[in-house]
């Protein structure tokens, strides 16, 4: 079982954007804003590019995650008061989903948490990306910030 | 100089939040959310704890800094319509400003863009990131995004 509270598992249930780091293996980070559904276990996120495309393969992060499965995931929340600043960082393992089944339960996750992917043309056919968490942070408002 | 329209560079200025990857020497990649400043060539990011104190020194981004200087920051916009997604994508180098002038000099132009800074306690004693940009990726909203 994840270490989160109710309201972390809330929190990561409602955001709508996180931002996935992957790393090539020779150490190159790179982090980019996705979509993405917390099953209360793992989170899964889409890659927006059929995966009988080359495309799909040369995406940087689908590149770095073949190389390097560790992962970093941070959802957050910003606003003009500090004091209500928040994130959930999560550090782990990620993987492409292969199995069909489970891909499929996913993409109705995505469904019913987007409502722009019910009507994108292939979305049944993409890609995921499925990050296992082993280490989770939470923090909220302050005027320092861990790390 | 860097490879920016006016429009990106607007952007670049206006964002209130950016989030930046560091990876240590073993690749495993780390992310957070960080206030920053774009000067219209480097972008700084000040670190929420005093030099004199262990504690800036133990932070992930830091150590993973003096380990591995490849950074990589996405600033980005969302919203429900996805055709005005957004995000500018930098890759760089990333280190930490020693020079005293320099940092007053960042110090002034972070207190200017965010008033929070104004009255923020010991701010200037505070720890900067450097990042000076080697690769820039603009991307606005479609419904395949590149990477």
């Amino acid at each position: 079982m994840l270490n989160l509270s109710p309201e972390d598992r809330a929190f990561l249930h409602q955001a709508r954007v996180g931002h996935l780091a992957t790393a090539s293996a020779d150490g190159t980070p790179h982090v980019v804003p996705v979509c993405f559904v917390f099953d209360g276990a793992c989170l899964y996120s889409p890659i927006d590019a059929k995966p009988k495309r080359v495309a799909a393969f040369k995406l940087r992060r689908v590149r770095n995650l073949r190389e390097n499965p560790r992962v970093s995931l941070v959802v957050d929340h910003y606003e003009e008061e500090w004091e209500r600043l928040r994130y959930v960082l999560i550090a782990g393992q990620g993987d492409l989903l292969e199995a069909d089944a489970e891909r499929e339960r996913v993409h109705a996750l995505l469904r019913e948490k987007y409502p722009q992917y019910r009507t994108m043309r292939g979305f049944g056919e993409n890609f995921l990306v499925r990050i296992v968490p082993e280490r989770i942070v939470t923090w909220q408002g302050a005027r320092v910030r861990p790390d």
